[in-house]
């Protein structure tokens, strides 16, 4: 039987969908969620990000700012525009798009952040909550996006062996600490491979549920995946390609015509996991609107 | 050839009396590390174990403040204790043993306490920077113990496969994550098992180093550990046994006579992790004086 397709954009568009829904009924109350984007420099990547973002925010109804400061912005500025934010009633959320230019130290603004406007849980007590198991924080919007993706697709965690591939800040280490938690949804056996494992293809060969995030195209092979597992593919790699009319392709860290022949469920990228980091920004948004006025969380 | 037994009482001492020098060399620049021990009721557990952290610290130079707060102590009692605890030059840390009274709220507890001084590693902007690779929090006392077991018998896990009996805050999931930093002592492929594992035995059996932290008395057998693997045992559990004096004797999560045998390092129970947990206690406390006295940590 093949794969089925894990559907990303029609996923992340209910749960967007849910969102709206949810940002009418606060304004019924005279709430309206409110997002700050902070954007240092021009790159045109982080431009389009940054666009994305607030574009999301207009269609659910969330009100958003976006905050464009110059290449050569000093952290002074950076730190009095963030502090400026952090007092803002509108403003529920704030994120900084990465990468910053070299003159900011990255670590330094997210951790000048107010923990309860921190949507992107960059900042550490929102990771260690996460990792602690309280939900009174966030949940980093690309992890959270993969737990979302299964739920949404049938697929309980609980007592599956999940491997993870790769152990950034981003994505591997709190997808490991989201899929171990003694909870629903998670309850999950982890285990973490990376750069230095020694014996990587017998272990991923073991996971039930498969989730590359090691940030290499195309290294997952047929070889390394077990017969029906479920495969998230949470890389997003260029690749040159010249007889496209962009000179390149996209492609996530699987080989997906070779792995979808053996797998239960997959991802595709794009439209697999890439959709739903966004709407899963948009939910923390939501939620730090509701927690920032006291109102209980779903 | 029969196991490397994994001293933890001369390891231990290896590292109070290290401390002890860098606690007189503090000294000389007028610094004297502070650790403030808060103790609601009369657990006679409990009071045993802050007496020994008490005690502990005298040996070392090491100031130390005992507050003793009544078994019917109002959350606002402590909660205006450890905000003047916060606020002494003289305590550079603070830790509210556990457990505390019913009335008493230990999360609430633990989040009021200032980052710098929470030397348990127990709040949950520590537990971030632990999981995040940052070295500025602290790391919490039994797993860090652990690390510096393996580090002081020559055990590098970079590349082994280590495999973690257990998910609790206190020791799976902060083992897991300085297990799995890319870092000096670190860098191992994770795999944390648990209640919910199906298939345990079999992935306990390839562990290069099997830590075994679930808390039911001798669990692990022989025939789940791999040959030749590296043992820790974090279990302290009391067993029934009628003929002894105190009527119970203490026993860890491993089989200790039969698994040994298949070990290359083992630890016992008692006389392995137990004495380092306070050892890093104490390191934790002369880290907290250095770090807000500005002094570089080595």
């Amino acid at each position: 039987m093949p794969a089925t397709i894990i559907d990303g954009k029609a996923i992340a568009a209910a749960v967007t969908s849910a969102l709206a829904e949810e940002v009418s009924q606060l304004k019924q109350q005279n709430l309206q969620p409110g997002l700050a984007v902070v954007l240092i420099g021009s790159d045109p990547a982080s431009q389009v990000y940054v666009n994305t973002k607030v574009k999301t925010c207009e269609k659910l109804g969330i009100y958003s700012e976006k905050h464009l400061l110059p290449e050569d912005a000093s952290m002074n500025d950076v730190l009095a525009l963030i502090d400026q934010l952090n007092c803002d009633p509108k403003i529920h959320g704030i994120l900084v798009q990465s990468p910053p230019p070299p003159q900011i130290d990255e670590e330094a603004v997210v951790a000048a952040i107010d923990p309860a406007k921190d949507v992107d849980c960059f900042h550490a007590e929102n990771v260690g909550k996460m990792l602690i198991g309280k939900t009174d924080g966030f949940f980093p919007c690309t992890p959270y996006g993969v737990m979302e993706l299964m739920a949404q697709s049938g697929i309980d965690p609980a007592g599956k062996h999940a491997v993870v591939v790769g152990r950034s800040n981003i994505v591997g280490k709190p997808m490991m600490a989201l899929l171990i938690q003694k909870c629903k949804g998670a309850n999950a056996t982890v285990t973490v491979v990376h750069s230095r494992t020694k014996n990587l293809p017998e272990l991923t060969r073991q996971g039930d549920i498969l989730i590359a995030a090691i940030g290499k195209p195309e290294f997952v092979t047929a070889d390394m995946v077990k017969d029906g597992a479920v495969v998230i593919d949470v890389g997003i790699n260029r690749v040159e390609a010249p007889d496209t009319p962009k000179g390149y392709r996209l492609c996530g860290d699987v080989k997906f015509d070779e792995v979808a022949p053996k797998a239960s469920f997959i991802t595709k990228v794009p439209g697999g996991v890439g959709p739903m980091t966004i709407a899963m920004l948009m939910r923390n948004a939501v939620k730090a609107c509701k927690m920032q006025n006291h109102i209980e969380i779903r």
